[in-house]
């Protein structure tokens, strides 16, 4: 028996948990760097080589030999030949045999076949030293990091063209809800599994027909299903009995407010989540229960990917105990939050219009006026 | 005479005032909403209709009048005729004509033709009223907002299919850096262009050919030019006497560090930045002028787009004086930040090592222990 059925509510601790031992980061696979933006990277890439290879001019300027400059002065200028004695150099220029230094273009001055040194320059002054960047064998990006600008600009500086990236978890929506709704469950999901690194395998409107259920369920092709409607009490909700039937129902009912009827389970080794046909409710099941799975296979860090702040209550937080409740907040001008209308009265449009949310614990009945809380921004 | 040039450099606050002044949010183009996730909606969207349309059931249960079940209790049920005197309605069921409130599994008991009613049900109880979430006319989305799973939801649930956006600028990277380096501002300056909202309409890599560099700066087809390398004191160095003749160099020089060679002009209508080709240069006057110009063209904040934190300083951050200098930091355990080897020694590699940076002002010296700063995080 799944738990949280028969009116128990699974706590989110135990929903957690549950994702936590079934679902496993997906196998790599390699793509061309060009590619590679956002990928996380599966496993530690080191340097083939130093970077940079050799030692080399940081700036445009005169590379030279260190001891030749003793002594120079703007009143005792001292003069090289180019081409033997001095090189004109430009920024990222190896450095030329038998220097070891670069003047700027202000220590020295070119005069035809010569230059005049106006000042002595420090032995290894302007080069960057072969390796200072990267020394052979050291770690140009970690496993798990997932790839950035500076990454993948660092990545090419070290001659990497292509490299091993976790594959890109493929996710099926199954919308079960009654037919002839408009569906706005469907672009959501979609923008939220892209966010998440998920590639959409299909999304199918399957209205109440369980067989056709029954079949997209076990279906192979999905590393991870979303089964979107029919998860209430009510008599035409089969959602459920099609998991249990199909696989496994490991959890039916959950501690959360928006999302409460939403469900965990398997079909074989692919996770199957069960999110509410309610808009507010399948959006917070899924940030807080199916996306986390979803970013677990994706090798992404599980827990809500917006960005957070510390803020003060300016008005108490209101919430049911034995829930973890969903409570959008306006943030004001003096960094303070206060509750604005919640999804039981405004649905979707509650997150739309709040600044962030604030996640009540299930032990609580809110949070007092003055409390120090972390608010989830939205929208940003 | 450009601004910045003859060893003056241009401050920060002139740059961006130069941006602020020249560079406008490009128009709008009609998008699918199947293809509008991250873009920036170009004008306010209203809703069409009251949402929901029809006063509907909240929940799974029993519509019925709410007027019928007055004395209702478990010992004193009340007997009501389905499909007449009540109807059986799933979530988001219009309620139907002549009831005014939905019973829930739990204050009615189904029997065959009939269904007792165990609780007293107080009228609209458990109905969505039509217009609760968007009456007829309400915004949905704002001009200028980016549309993310929430708002490409609630624009599905509200009937719009399609709707105006800001268009993607077009940007063209010219590398002149000098021929025969491996380059690593190509990929980087993708990833930041792809980052920022912007489609790379060419990356062409130029070497030292000035010819083939003043026919690309005044091609038509881009929004925004990046020209990258040539734009130091070197003698090959023809990045701004080429912009100078194609069109406007308004900057060259910037009080930044690294990027201090950077510079800002346009050819006709279209700006165009001059990047340094050393990649840590190469990414900060991106981030600080040309990233700024880009987003302003896509209609986004123009400020960084990095998440940042308040943090104090464990250690001083030094800087020089006259310059803004980027700090890459280590955000310690205790949640204070010190600094880490800089670009000046590890180049682009500070940026990956390094878990933020410190945007320390012109007029400072850098940041004394203890100091509170604001951290810009990279990598995450």
């Amino acid at each position: 028996m799944a738990e949280g059925s028969q009116g128990r509510r699974a706590g989110l601790a135990a929903v957690e948990a549950w994702i936590e031992r079934e679902v496993q980061r997906l196998g790599a696979e390699p793509v061309a760097l060009a590619q590679a933006q956002g990928r996380v990277v599966a496993a530690d890439v080191v340097a083939p080589a130093p970077l940079p290879p050799v030692d080399r001019a940081a700036l445009d300027g005169i590379a030279l030999g260190a001891a030749a400059t003793v002594g120079a002065g703007a009143y005792n200028p001292i003069t090289l030949r180019l081409g033997t004695e001095a090189h004109v150099v430009a920024a990222g220029d190896a450095l030329p045999a038998g220097t070891d230094a670069v003047a700027t273009l202000d220590q020295a001055q070119r005069a035809g076949a010569t230059c005049e040194i106006i000042e002595a320059v420090a032995p290894g002054s302007q080069v960057e030293r072969a390796g200072a960047q990267l020394a052979a064998g050291a770690l140009v990006v970690a496993a798990g990091r997932r790839l950035d600008a500076v990454g993948l600009g660092l990545l090419a500086a070290a001659g990497i063209a292509a490299l091993a990236v976790v594959c890109r978890p493929r996710v099926r929506i199954l919308l079960a809800g009654p037919p002839g709704t408009r569906d706005s469950n469907g672009p959501m999901l979609g923008a939220l599994v892209a966010r998440d690194g998920g590639t959409l395998e299909a999304i199918r409107m399957l209205g109440r027909d369980r067989a056709a259920l029954a079949r997209a369920l076990v279906a192979p092709g999905a590393d991870l299903v979303l089964v979107v409607g029919g998860t209430g009490p009510g008599a035409d909700d089969g959602a459920a009995a099609a998991l249990a039937q199909a696989g496994t129902l490991a959890i039916h009912g959950m501690a959360l407010r928006p999302g409460d009827t939403a469900g965990l389970g398997r079909v074989d080794s692919v996770p199957v989540a069960l999110l509410p046909g309610a808009p507010a409710a399948c959006l917070w099941a899924y940030e807080m229960a199916a996306g986390r799975a979803l970013r677990r296979l994706a090798g992404r860090p599980p827990g809500l990917p917006l960005p957070s702040r510390r803020a003060v209550t300016a008005r108490k937080l209101v919430s049911a105990i034995g829930l973890v409740e969903i409570c959008p907040v306006a943030l004001r001008a003096d960094g303070a939050v206060e509750p604005v209308a919640g999804f039981a009265e405004a649905g979707l449009a509650a997150a739309l219009r709040a600044d962030g949310i604030v996640i009540v614990p299930e032990g609580r009945e809110g949070h007092a006026q003055g409390s120090e809380v972390v608010v989830y921004l939205l929208g940003s």
